[in-house]
């Protein structure tokens, strides 16, 4: 079947070539051919802190997906053989109107997770991570998150990039008991942006307990806590370093390296991974696609962690 | 129909929202279905003067085709109206064989011809164009040629974007009495490059005809010459200046005007236009996107003259 | 006055020293102090075209501004020295808010139109062109607009950059025969985008027009329309073409030179102008400035119009 | 007073909006007002080894310096509500007169320590740090020194960016008995440019030592040699990597992380910190603006290092 | 010879390839061997008005002259092959210290042209051209000057880029009845900024009289103005709009097109030019390097006038 | 010697002035003069993966290579005062012909070595490496290989970047007993790109292995298999993290830091160095030369390694 579709879209060999789809997979929206649906949130209306531009970031990771090639070399697996992976196109977003956005997102999220799909968003703002986590706690339940951030996103005020875990955790999206927060750092307005997050139940690892703890502790701590739950992972690119990934809407200083987070993703093996977001990648600022390709490695190491726990369930 | 596979790409409105096929047209090789296929050839391999990079042209046009909207406001024409237009995604090239590139873009394009369907070729540097040439001579005879351009492109030696019109012409794909060449200018290796292209028979207009004459006077003439042949345009970005189109493989400083080749395209109006290149885009150097929305503005003045052409025909 | 506040942003005659007020001037909210009111306004949830970023451009073009020396050649007159002009900062927007953005910004140009200052608007993308001009018809009435851009922005649908001027006339703040639309050009959505502007009474002339026919005949035909009418100017940067104004929201080619847009403001010569924003710069995009360093140039040439203006009234 | 302040810049809590005075604290020269006068120095006369264009930096790291909120996460400490940190603006600087600027940038110094004010400089290429120290001298006798830096700065010839260090420790400006150099890195013309800075008394510390032996090595070592004397940070910008800092005048690979340099400056707390330079930020190469992020949030540490002494001399 | 010599750099054809040297020519010192010798002078320490970064043009300009291919269009000519020119090399520069920088250019320049070898100097900022003029004058006398620029650069106070001309006024260097200032423009700190040159002797075309009256008028006041004087040709980038030329020290928009530019060069043709520079690009900004592309265009056409004056001669 | 020939390209001590030969070393083909050949090979006609672009990077490497000053701090050697290295210029290729580029590179490469010099090739794309190894083998056998790299480079299919190391092993260039690879990671195409290397004698090095094992690990084990034979060094860019090495043709997430390369070069004192390539610089994506400036010092390194071989040959 794929090798129609990739007819169809001239794809060829070369990762600069042809219309880009996410991995050169079938574009479609008829969610009986899927097992996980690839979809673009192009809405940087939540974006209050600094710079906008995430609305393109869906295009510029489509762009550079072709790189990703198949084969992910430490889980020696091939996600696209285990898991029927298509790119779904966009959802629909309304870039002057927020609360129309949280709707449609909302409602298009759970038309693809009710069809038994998976879902693995490319923002978009982190704002978007609400709508999804609605959808995804209407099939099951308060879900286990692991949330790769520089920020909390504990801040008070109406939906945006910075409040929305907070409002998250507070609509009962989030399991309290599984919430680990890792690449947290940077300035702050107050104590409370530190209280906060422990208050609500977050696990809270900044850069500096990464570096100095390494990330294996972080990883044993994120086991610990998921455990079988489903787990949802929110991934915001400005985690990372600006080194590693400048073209983010909020930089702070003293991040992650990129290895560092492909480590915690790798580490996650064999843990339910239902769904994720990939959000923040601002391509304006992004002069030679570093963070786009950064992102797209990010949705990689997702879908090998979706395929090898349909292999385990399968496999049992 | 085109609503249903909009549905499917996911494009809704936003110029900067979903999969990317030109102008969120239907991405299909069903030759059945279409008027004109939009195809992109994203080889640079001929293009050995000064920068590579026009290999990743025909995805940086089709990313910001969205914002061609539709409607021609000088010819009063929606042309994906009159005319069946789809995304054919990418000719087969061969980074590293030219010649192999050579055979599969002629062999692609004379597939596409012989369904009755037009051509619409997104580059990849100029050498491209000898290989629709071939296909289209071999359907409609020698071409005129409106060839946009700041170079000849008559130089000597083997097969690349310098020699690629000496070549279709020494072939015959080209009639000798119908060759506008519109834009020429800057530094030469030698008074041969002035000579060869008028013994070959090219029409001449530097740039500094067109702002002295002005350029109705160009369309005039090129009226003229070209009159019911069946004609094709290659159309060089480096005919406008780099102010204009600074992301060109090799930038020649006195050039064109966008609006200059807006009229000189419109001026086209009821001629023959059955195909047509636009090449040397060259994205790494395109910092604000300006040239690939020039380059996707020509492709739009293109389709509305081939549905203008069509209507003249339907109309007859 | 001046030479104290000077020294208090120790600005001293380095263009790129000291802190950014607008040319230098005094930061300052009592309006019992000033003429004019420069004032950013870092909103850009109203582009929903393509690009966003607009946020940017106040701090943008505040940051270029001292390029602006002075002393305007051609009137032969230091606008800082007939008005006191003082930097009023940035008013109250909400990034993702639209409704509050309407309504405050409304209010705190109400606030400062009362105290009979004028308002020369840093944008912002174009959407904010209606709360300034429903505090502008408070106090004079429907007004005449020269409105330089690429789009007719007449578009049905709710506030946002697209449909500012339909909502404007709708609402009775322009004056319909006095609305003169400068730049217009591109591909349209449907022929509506021609009729509509045209049934809602504006005076339009495109870049075709202005090339044809010459500055001259343009600013003829306005200042006839226009007479003694209070004027507002709404300039939206993407009138002029991508070479001189790469760093917009929605660039179109084919636009007018910088040298144009000059010759039409200077053509405005003793007009009553009362007020004006300079929208759509997109400074991520602004790889050297030159879209900010026209957009602070626009400004430059308001503040000389403006102070034209009072020198006529004075003289009287 | 700040309230009223903020309101006369109309900055609001978005980073990107209003009058960016540094961390949008008063722009005043009145000193009785201050406890710390932030200062721009926008000279890059001195900057003789590669790239000119740290003239831009002050105005660079005010844009961003919104982005410090406030609170420091690792010190739970709020330094602006314990010190009076006001934007001083500019120091006199002459582009192209060496001499007038040593003089003038000295005596603006002494002006304000003279007042009992402590000075947080943005350069400018790192010459400036001569007549800074001269007035510090003037204040403190010989300082200890904290030097980042990927160069010792102790080349022969007259003053400019590679010299300082050597002319300020020849003029008995520096105790080298507590001068530390951290980052020190690179190709070098000559043995003498590793055995000058010991010679001088200067504890260097590579980031290959950095790297083997860790940051807390650095810091006890340095803390043991600083001790209570009073202590200037001279924060050369280039000791970070390029990856992290690459809009610096001299880039050097294999340098610091982000992460490093902030271990280094938490590391000094309780130190009697009483002046700092951040130097040679080159703005024209810094695409992201991450280099101009670094320096701010090098800022804020040095802002919390100079508010927990205040602390501890209060709580004394 | 120069077979031989273009062996020795490893050139070939190819515009990108081997070691930079101007127009691939020989790199020597030896006078004997040369009639034109391009120099470089990297200096930008009189940059005072706005952007450093003039230092590194020379290098920008000599990597894109192989661009130039050989052969002038226009006039007919191949300038090396009537001309032997040859790379100097970059003159003896100070960067923090203008006078010694003035002096040894000065000196250099005396030493090349008393060897009867004409110089074409590639800038570095506007200040360098007064040494140059000091060295002219001495074997010339005054001269004949056309100054292409923005600015008059006639300002008081020392020696910078922006009093560089009326010094040399000042001192005698230039003939008051054939100096030609063309492309003037843009806001100024007062009216004495435009008395001043015409007071001085100027005769100032704005580029509103270059737009108005054309370049022919131009050319033809030009010619009668400057008549058999030994003509020095100044060419500051910055006449050039910021469109055709973005990477100046200052721009200024309302400016020439650079076709505007090449066509006043052309019209000198048959006069006596003795000397040139091309000065105030400044590469940092430089995207898409379209502005040295200019630059090394201008000197194409300074050398085509070079050996026209030649042949001249030759043939009288 | 060397100073008269520095005069000669004018060159002083300032890193930006001058015709930029390699490190200001003379330009010569003279092999007679030469210890060492810094040659450019400007191909970018085996990039068949993703971006060209690597033609400009010999350029790209000279320019910043007077950056490198001449001292090597950690190895306390000058290496220009013990070889003669000089600039050979550019190698010839053919950039639309693959065969006759990989036989004059062959050719040219034989014909260096068999004077007795050794080569440090400047390129390029990664294939270059093959005709270069031919010609080392010709003269010392299969050789010992440190591959520096993110890619195996043992793709099935013709002659190109991702080919190269294969074909070399094919073809007996190799010796297998002695081939590392370092920093290899990254999404493949199918587990063969894992077993391939292994099968084919590679002793591979993943950056996770660098990151967990340490690099003085990788020292050790590289030295162990190299022993006393010819070591040739194929230093591929894309081996360090994008953060590093933005501009590359191929980026992966995950590698290595530049120190890291660093040391492992250094680690390799004593070993008998007789060849290097740098590749895959891309320079059009190299916005603050960060990448450029790392490749200079890998070459400065290999240069340090070169003599301290040579030292220790003398010493013998």
């Amino acid at each position: 079947m794929k090798g129609e579709d990739l007819l169809a879209y001239g794809a060829d060999l070369l990762a600069y070539g042809g219309i880009p789809t996410f991995m050169r997979q079938v574009a479609t929206r008829d969610l009986e051919k899927l097992d996980v649906a690839v979809v673009g949130i192009p809405y940087d209306g939540g974006a209050t802190s600094y710079r906008s531009g995430a609305r393109l970031a869906p295009r510029a990771i489509r762009n550079v997906s072709p790189l990703l090639w198949g084969f992910h070399r430490e889980h020696a697996i091939a996600p696209l053989g285990v898991l029927r992976v298509g790119d779904y196109g966009d959802l629909h977003v309304s870039p002057g109107d927020a609360s129309a956005t949280l709707e449609t997102v909302h409602q298009e999220a759970r038309t693809i997770l009710r069809a038994g799909v998976q879902i693995l968003a490319l923002g978009g703002d982190h704002s978007i991570t609400l709508p999804l986590l609605r959808a995804y706690a209407e099939r099951y339940g308060p879900l286990a998150i692991l949330h790769l951030d520089a920020h909390a996103d504990t801040w008070p005020g109406p939906w945006d990039h910075s409040s929305v875990l907070r409002l998250a955790r507070e609509e009962g999206l989030i399991d309290p008991t599984a919430w680990i927060q890792v690449g947290i750092r940077g300035p702050l307005w107050s104590e409370a942006d530190i209280t906060t997050p422990t208050r609500l139940g977050a696990q809270v690892w900044t850069t500096g307990d990464c570096h100095s703890r390494g990330m294996a502790a972080v990883i044993a701590a994120a086991r610990e806590a998921i455990g079988p739950r489903p787990l949802y992972l929110s991934l915001d690119l400005d985690a990372f370093d600006p080194a590693f990934a400048p073209a983010v809407g909020t930089p702070e200083v003293g991040g992650l390296t990129s290895y560092q987070g492909l480590q915690l993703l790798r580490g996650l093996k064999g843990l339910r991974v239902v769904g994720a977001d990939i959000v923040e990648l601002c391509p304006p600022y992004d002069s030679a696609e570093i963070t786009a390709i950064l992102a797209a490695n990010l949705a990689f190491e997702v879908l090998a962690l979706m395929a090898l726990a349909r292999e385990a369930r399968s496999g049992a």
